[in-house]
């Protein structure tokens, strides 16, 4: 078995400690006599399971004990939907801000359902910057604001916690979740698909403050009103229980590795090590604005695009694979969860500096 | 490693093959260095892993090709909403049949968006038959007819499909699909959650014929929306990966077995089998008109329910597991999937036997 150094933005790597877990508890887990993906849901089995994942996450992130957490479906574009459908709160008004292609989908289906009202944009800026907050432009009408902390495709992050004031603050982290320490309580509401920094795709993880809960639209459907699914502890339906098993399985090894403070660290550090490399290198850039340059999606193009594939293929010989750009923006793209190792990180920079050298 | 035999209703026992296939590619699929729940969705071997299982299924039951294909999440309930908000096409009815408590959760989510008719219902009769098609009360006016072909609680089933002309015909098969040989080409959509006979929670078919697709009213999400879904092929956003792979494992499985024929011939011997015992066994009963005896769910009753306990008690001690039945109805029930292997019946019987025995 040879596994590679995996760079995909999600579905992403995941530690080989959990899949090895998961491979050997497939047939049986622990005396049960089933595998995880056979439990009933609502069986003692599956339920300690649940319960334990829920609190591994509670505590990895000190949530405090005013928010609900859900285990969801339908990632976070249904999401997209279910912020207005259940925050708007008879409002008719939501605030967004605009620093990337994920916001702009966010934005445009939260139209569907309010006006929104666009506080700071950095697309004039081809998205390689974060607005400064004092230009942000808040309606003391909105229901909530809505950003995008960690943009994947552009790869550019805030370095600041938006300070809303008494208008909840919703967040989506779909990239950033559990790559470091941060303060919950800051927000209304933070979502994340699972496929970047949590587990397997389908699976789609809200944290909500409980006050928040309890006005959805008319329309909304039951299986997006958080109501509905908070009161049914995420079990309204029968929930995604392997994704959730998963996830568990990932939140333990964290705990069991120091937690996000220790993560946190080494997320900082795979990050500089990469951006060094594209910044002394004469042959790479990166386009982002330093102090808003993601910790987790690292994009970076060729100052001669005629050896992008010739990049791709000899770094794939190495081991090194998914490294292509996003289509918007060319060039390549390494995406580097929690699970990337370190080792993931020197291995793409030896061979970046190898490459420059021969192709200088 | 004992594995049991699980009769829950979902999610449900799986084919101890596909399990030890997942387990064994479950840190490096093929050669391509990463599980498939660390896959690109939009890489050529997620791709290609994707395809086949929808080929694998269309083969299996012989869907005609002007009918889509989609892998979804969000589970029946989901569906609940989306039918009425994609297919009313403008019309302010639609039609839906009565025969059990996932009837009912249908009929309540449609109401939010239309009038629903109730055409038919065996509410009167406890669930214990199916209405006959002579006394169904067909508005032609109504956008659609919905009914469930198979009661996972009542265990009661259809032995007919209704012909409902020109208005199309939509069924809620989460626990019959793939049971045996269908027509697809006599709905107009089929539906499915994955947790009873396909694969891992969090994992929705659809089936529809593409006339019906494109017409979704403007309030429907875009994760809610067929047209959306189904141009982007099941991925407008990450899908459910490593749950299509499991249930593409599960396609081959049957293809390798015979396909549906064989299958279906297999189940109704299991089915008759157990419903065998239970009438000629004095302390157990089964309420359900024989005609409408479900292939998949059989719910049966001790004459003492004092005994109920004892029952599980023994049975589990005999490998036999959640045989609990639900709290709506009480006493036991065997769901009997394709996974569930012959032997797992004729343990059943025989445990049955001999408890009535000891317990005359």
């Amino acid at each position: 078995m040879t596994r590679v150094y995996n760079f995909s933005a999600g579905p992403a790597m995941l530690s080989e400690d959990v899949l090895k877990q998961a491979s050997e508890e497939m047939l049986e887990w622990r005396d049960e006599g089933m595998s995880v993906m056979e439990m009933s849901h609502r069986g003692k089995a599956f339920m300690s399971i649940a319960a334990e994942a829920e609190a591994d996450l509670r505590q990895l992130m000190s949530i405090p004990d005013n928010y609900k957490v859900m285990f969801l479906q339908g990632g976070a574009s249904s999401q997209f939907a279910m912020i207005p459908l259940n925050l708007l709160s008879g409002k008719k008004t939501a605030d967004y801000v605009n620093t990337g292609m994920w916001s702009k989908k966010a934005i445009s289906e939260a139209k569907k359902y309010c006006e929104v009202n666009v506080v700071a944009s950095s697309e004039a800026d081809n998205f390689t910057t974060i607005p400064d907050f004092s230009s942000w432009k808040l309606n003391p009408d909105s229901a909530y604001v809505h950003y995008t902390p960690n943009e994947t495709i552009g790869g550019v992050e805030f370095n600041y916690i938006p300070d809303t004031g008494n208008i909840p603050l919703v967040a989506d982290m779909s990239s950033t979740i559990l790559s470091r320490k941060i303060d919950v309580s800051k927000f209304g509401m933070i979502y994340a698909g699972a496929q970047k920094n949590i587990g397997p795709a389908g699976l789609t993880v809200v944290i909500i403050r409980e006050d928040l809960i309890g006005n959805a639209m008319d329309i909304t459907p039951s299986m997006m009103n958080y109501q509905t699914l908070s009161e049914a502890d995420s079990m309204y339906n029968t929930p995604p229980t392997y994704s959730w098993y998963i996830a568990g399985l990932g939140f333990k090894w964290l705990l069991n590795n120091g937690g996000l403070d220790t993560i946190g660290e080494v997320n900082q550090r795979k990050a500089q090590k990469l951006y060094d490399a594209i910044d002394s290198i004469d042959l790479y850039d990166n386009p982002v604005e330093k102090q808003y340059r993601s910790w987790m999606n690292v994009p970076f193009t060729l100052k001669n695009s005629d050896l992008d594939a010739e990049f791709l293929s000899q770094a794939a010989d190495k081991g090194l694979k998914t490294l292509k750009g996003h289509r918007s923006v060319g060039g390549m793209r390494a995406s580097i969860y929690n699970a990337m190792p370190e080792s993931g990180i020197d291995t793409l920079v030896e061979f970046m500096k190898e490459f420059a050298k021969e192709n200088s």
